[in-house]
């Protein structure tokens, strides 16, 4: 099958935004054998779109076309009045959908023309939005397939991976799997020469690897006539790279950084503080957004003042003074200070120089210093960290808890 | 002008890589008064990207294509072939460009092929591209213009900027300039509805609402002769959206929430501690991604545990007892305690439900409560937020700093 991505916004052509979804759906396509060989984008615009949705289908020869964008209730929106058009459909009220709505607004007065969200070209396929008002539909006629989703890609990537998935696995006779093993503490050129040999001589399985933001994935995908096949052609690949990788893969069921620690502190009865000074929260805000954390993440606190550091986690001020705020001494003590003083068996610190000022020759921006106090022991890393402020940030966050991580499962 | 955007390369087919050049190059070509109605992406195929580059200039009549990748020395790089079959030109070799790369090797040896980058189609224009091997090229046409760019986003970026631009603005008459209002406390179809009337007869400038998660964005977009005549023509418009929107409008010179809040907190000469329970660390962590925070923002504390509120806080465990952890006199118990523990002027707290788990009849997931100390006085806000737990924990924690900007700017 093959597939073209049409992303409809004005915002899009103005620069505005930067398109993600065109880039998240041409690798979920890939991952279930879809061929995309054109990507395009139109503004909100009806007879460029109407246009483009001829091209892609007649003049192109897509099996299939994924718009994403323009399903909400303003005057902007127009992508479901031209698929209803292209298909020769009327547009009507999906009861369901506008159910959905309400229940989403119980407590609130429904926002003007918010029905019109629940408007879909007739006979459509709806798939349901979990996380906003616009469901995404699925149009079949003629040997076509036209599949319309949200654009905001925190609403359309788990509507695509939830819903559009399995309707797309039903329509390809194959079966497709994918295991993403996500690896922390190497880079991806390293984990690139390190699996040179296999991604060289890749067939079925694919191994495709993807630089993050702090981690690198790697994605095996397998085809076959079943699921069982898919999984067994992936298992001695796996194997393979989990040999060569070891402890640096923290996750190869698609859990995130901070659901495995989350889950490792519940395996092993800990509780955790958290102090941070450069990281600003982001540790904490990390851990917090795993549903069930208050169970074993018992307090956060962001000592940023140095006055902070010695009253709140009990740092003695001839420390910092002697050695400063950011250094191995102080990331110890507050580990330490942070266990201590919120009676939890682990505490966890950061301390550093995000910058973009406050750096020396000695201390340069990118400094950082993370502190773990765990088993009445204390352990202290040091590492410069590349890029700017929010990066440093959040690499900082991430070897923090993969500090925690590796510790747990030593 | 009408420009089109093509981006060239299979990587960006698969979701290997996102497209930035085709925003980076959008925003540019819109400052400089070139209208682009059409981004589109293709492989490395030569007969597709053939076809593409024709369907720009003679189907969507684009005065100019800019295309960027496949540049370079290898047998994937087609953009220089295809472009010199498109206008019937032979490829020769640009000796200055040659006489560029040699220099560039001075101390190593030349890699294979690399005089490859120098052939360029006879009688185009040369952009040097000071950061990579690969000059760019403009080939002028029967009225048409034909851009070919490095595909690296920094080769291409300072490419266009340093070469581009000033051969663009010589060709062009006009300017454009742009300003965005960032609005919050009001969702987006009620900011479009208190704008109808001028949305609807805008020309110049034009009026776009974007919907962010948290706030909402109206872009003004003025086109004139000089920047300060466009500038003239957003001014009224401006004023009489500012009139409407008022106090919910938030930034109009690209400030995010946390910018303004920091430097609300700098000119009144406060300082801040923020104790979060359903927000976890994302409060604090949003205002410390702003450079230059520390000295009004002292600290932070995440109190998840009752027990964390009450000893860090100083809130009164019969406070806990009585109304609950999630109530309105926790909220201002905890803002009161964290302004006086910490010894700020201001406190900010949070405390609800996140989810997906700990809803009630009574206490339903979504619900917040935000507490305020500030100058003596303890203020506090009942919010039911939509969405799920990242949603519900992203909204309060904009919906916090919204409430402590206006009572500072009050």
């Amino acid at each position: 099958m093959t597939a073209e991505i049409l992303s409809v916004g004005t915002e899009l052509l103005l620069g505005n935004i930067i398109n993600t979804n065109a880039a998240f759906l041409s690798q979920e396509l890939a991952g279930l054998g879809v061929s995309v060989y054109h990507q395009a984008t139109v503004g909100d615009n009806h007879k460029r779109l109407f246009f483009a949705l001829k091209t892609a289908f007649e003049t192109h020869h897509a099996d299939m076309v994924v718009i994403s964008g323009g399903l909400g209730p303003t005057q902007d929106d127009i992508t479901k009045t031209v698929a209803a058009e292209y298909f020769g459909r009327e547009l009507v009220l999906h009861e369901a959908s506008m159910q959905r709505i309400r229940e989403r607004f119980t407590l609130h007065v429904l926002p003007p023309d918010v029905e019109k969200n629940a408007i879909i070209p007739e006979g459509a396929f709806v798939l349901p939005n979990n996380n906003g008002c616009a469901p995404g539909v699925v149009i079949e006629a003629g040997g076509k397939i036209l599949m319309l989703l949200p654009g905001p890609p925190h609403e359309m990537q788990p509507m695509f991976v939830d819903y559009a998935v399995p309707f797309l696995q039903e329509k390809s006779g194959e079966v497709f799997v994918s295991q993403t093993l996500k690896i922390i503490g190497i880079g991806e050129s390293s984990v690139e020469k390190m699996l040179m040999d296999l991604i060289d001589a890749q067939t079925n399985p694919t191994i495709a690897p993807y630089a993050k933001l702090g981690d690198v994935h790697v994605r095996l995908t397998a085809s076959a006539k079943t699921a069982q096949q898919a999984k067994a052609l992936i298992a001695p690949v796996y194997a393979e790279i989990e040999k060569r990788l070891g402890e640096n893969i923290y996750s190869s069921d698609d859990k995130t950084l901070p659901e495995v620690v989350i889950g490792l502190l519940k395996q092993h009865n800990h509780t955790l503080a958290v102090a941070e000074s450069s990281t600003g929260g982001l540790v904490m805000s990390e851990l917090v957004s795993v549903a069930g954390c208050s169970s074993v993440l018992l307090q956060g606190l962001c000592t940023y003042a140095n006055d902070a550091k010695i009253k709140r986690l009990g740092v003695d001020a001839d420390i910092i003074q002697t050695h400063g705020a950011v250094s191995e001494q102080t990331a110890a003590a507050m580990a330490k200070g942070a266990a201590e003083t919120s009676g939890t068996s682990i505490g966890l610190a950061t301390t550093g120089i995000a910058g973009p000022d406050g750096g020396t020759a000695d201390k340069p921006v990118g400094l950082v210093y993370f502190g773990l106090y765990i088993n009445g022991k204390t352990y202290v890393e040091k590492r410069n960290i590349i890029g700017n402020r929010n990066e440093v940030r959040i690499r900082a966050a991430n070897i923090a808890m993969d500090m925690l991580r590796r510790k747990l499962n030593a």
